[in-house]
């Protein structure tokens, strides 16, 4: 008769112990395939313990599978001989390999925020109002694949006073991400289409479309934006920009292109154009110039935009505004998703806005950026490297153009700075074919850097190009 | 000479409507294409305002691209004619079609949960202590596409001590819901592989694959699940299971199947299988049942679970564990991501398992989805339907199966039931081919019920569906 020792069962229950090791014999091989097992009664009293207890182990070896019952016969040892598999020595096991970036001083690349002007207590106080006065089952029940009303409906008010677009809260759709939101649009317009991007421009979007398994065109820029012709002669379907600021070359489309590019749109029913307003916010001088989406009367743009430039990268809220018509086909297709953002931030995020605290945090971010700007200006007029180069497109969001006058590879220059401990990017790079076309644009995004390292970063950047430029390599 | 009459300002600031004022000369045709505009300095003394403001006035209608410089000579009406569209009568606007569902006194279909259960003061109480004590810059930064390393490593330890899996932080990707990850491990895997899902099952998977143009099939079950013959013979590459607790079955994957499984699995390099394991923590009998992937010696099995069963639906939290080898895959073609899940709701969550808050509420969630079944069970029990019905698969998560003895159709239990106010739903619903074989099984989810309406909730049902079967249609 099977028999176990009670005496090292430790923290676990009686019956967790003996479903051990029953469990451990059956793969063992110590209890046979078809083996019968004793029955409750005779086994507990022979153990000493409860009845329960061996029903409990019993029925939890059942429910996976290592016993099976026969009615009015008892419990039976399962035959797992057949199936059990043991790793080949021949496939190895691999380790991922651990990317490591270097450590820079300073970083002109990557986007980010400076964290003291976040305001965290802001937020906390708005979120902890949200739990303790909203509808508690509003804050815990699935929502709408758009997301909450109440932050959909702000969203339509910051857009008509701030952008000056008339938009129903309905033609809004919540995400976690404009990366998230480019998958559902794919889904939406259809995987089929040919989609157009700016060339040069952000090279991580033709990673997004080529991942989604979607064909992808480059069309090539002049100074208002996209050059309709080739627009016209690439059979896109679908036109992805940033008309408000184009990145890295920081080009404002005037309206005629964008009239061309609507009147493109407007010639076949399944043309679209994607408005990526990434960073209409920060525009450091005048007005921010007005939405494409608010002089399309054909209902062809779908407008996008994102909370993770204007509040902190980690806040992964975004929305579009879809074409009313729009709207119906993505109820009736993607109605079954859930929304991506949780209801806690988006109601958090509805009070930031409503209350004014959205458009406090845009202003003051405005100017700490223009003063950010300015130091880095000042600091680059004082520096050796003032003769050799010329400022562009510093009116405008979070970055700014540095054209070099030297007949030095871009890839030369990053090399150099990277030496130097400084990240740096160029326009070059963001050209799908990668070309270096003799024009050296450094792009300077100071979003990131921290105040009091700018004197240091940018003395530290002209020594580094100056002195390549005058070795000329 | 140009003029304009200040009385009207309003709010705005001076040069704002000039702006506007010389924008709607432009768009009504007042200023005609290449029309010289007044030089500021005579301009401004003609208005009786200052060069500044029409500087700026004129910078944003260049900006904009309504006007034009001409270096020396001056500004000038751009040419917007031949680009203006108007919308044609032809395309009317279409409303959206509003989804109105009916309002029902109970809903056994619908996941949610109760509000009362969510332990809100604890979840403010640390985001609070998250913000402030974790360092801001980590809390702002852009974050690893896999999620705050802080919480998947603990994520790690509870896999270790409740599921008993051995799991390296590296290899858990954290994103917004399972249906994001579902569209990521699409693109890693590769879209033109074929997709095998149970049948029956979440009819929503399919949707979410064949809404990412991916091939899926549907393979049918026996009583330990998918069925390992038709598997073979489907051609499928990726095999998409809830082993655990199947939806909506609740058949329990024995060892057995589940050796048999990933020996099919391991017979070709590009096979993976793809664990949902939903509700695992709701087990309410016994331990939980092991993880397919935690025998899984080949690495071949995806592991998904959600925080949005366990906390509730609107924390769109889940995440997967990659095979090693996977994780590499993933770095090297998706890194480019941003994890979709803001920092602060990882920080909170990791606080919120790490100092035992977690397992507390999962424990007492068990301890309430156990009453609320047992106060089901006895209203079936005591009610009129009771003679005509066999309880199923009461043992785990959140639902059970209520076989009803009857010929009539199931749509016609199910329409009864909503004339009475109250939502169920069948097996038979989710087949792929929606069959309804003779068997009736009414699913009976209580996740979302409000206790205080059960015996009601189980009267009105009772009676409805005992005068429909009493009727014989």
């Amino acid at each position: 008769m099977l028999t176990y020792s009670f005496e090292n069962i430790g923290s676990e229950s009686m019956y967790e112990y003996l479903y051990q090791c029953i469990k451990t014999d059956i793969l063992q091989k110590k209890l046979k395939p078809d083996e019968k097992l004793p029955s409750k009664r005779v086994f507990a009293k022979n153990l000493g313990i409860s009845i329960i207890t061996i029903e409990n182990a019993y029925a939890q070896l059942a429910a996976e599978g290592y016993i099976y019952t026969l009615p009015k016969r008892g419990y039976f040892v399962s035959n797992l001989e057949k199936q059990m598999i043991h790793p080949s020595s021949e496939r190895s096991q691999e380790d991922r390999r651990s990317i490591k970036e270097p450590v820079y001083y300073a970083d002109f690349v990557r986007n980010s925020v400076a964290p003291d002007t976040f305001p965290f207590s802001v937020w906390t106080k708005l979120l902890r109002d949200v739990t303790d006065t909203e509808n508690e089952l509003s804050l815990l029940s699935d929502t709408s694949v758009g997301g909450v009303m109440k932050l959909r409906q702000a969203i339509a008010k910051h857009l008509y006073q701030f952008r000056g677009m008339s938009v129903d809260p309905e033609q809004i759709i919540v995400g976690a991400g404009t990366q998230y939101l480019y998958s559902i649009i794919i889904q939406l317009l259809g995987r089929n289409c040919l989609y157009a991007v700016e060339n040069p421009g952000y090279t991580r979007l033709t990673e997004i479309y080529e991942s989604n398994d979607v064909n992808c065109c480059h069309i090539p820029m002049d100074a208002f934006g996209v050059m309709p012709e080739f627009l016209k002669s690439s059979g896109a379907d679908i036109l992805h920009i940033t008309p408000s600021h184009h990145f890295p070359t920081g080009i404002v489309m005037p309206v005629s292109r964008r009239y061309e590019l609507l009147s493109w749109a407007a010639k076949q029913n399944e043309r679209y154009i994607i408005e990526d307003d990434y960073d209409c916010e920060f525009r450091l001088f005048g007005k921010p110039i007005p939405a494409l989406q608010s002089i399309d009367v054909m209902k062809k743009v779908i407008y996008i935009n994102t909370f993770s430039k204007t509040l902190a990268p980690t806040f992964r809220i975004s929305y579009m505004v879809l074409p009313k018509h729009l709207v119906d086909r993505f109820y009736k297709m993607l109605g079954f998703y859930s929304c991506t953002v949780s209801s806690f931030e988006q109601f958090t995020l509805e009070r930031f806005i409503t209350e004014g605290y959205f458009e406090k945090h845009i202003n003051r971010m405005r100017t700490y950026y223009r003063k950010q700007r300015d130091v880095i200006l000042k600091a680059i007029h004082q520096s050796s490297l003032n003769p050799y180069v010329t400022i562009q497109e510093e009116d405008s969001g979070l970055h700014f153009l540095m054209k070099v006058n030297t007949d030095v590879e871009d890839t030369k220059l990053i090399t150099a700075a990277k030496n130097a401990g400084i990240r740096i990017s160029c326009v070059s790079q963001y050209y799908h074919d990668k070309q270096d076309g003799g024009i050296h644009m450094i792009i300077i995004n100071y979003s990131g850097l921290e105040p009091d390292k700018i004197e240091t970063a940018i003395q530290r950047l002209s020594e580094c190009i100056v002195d390549v430029i005058l070795r000329g390599n």
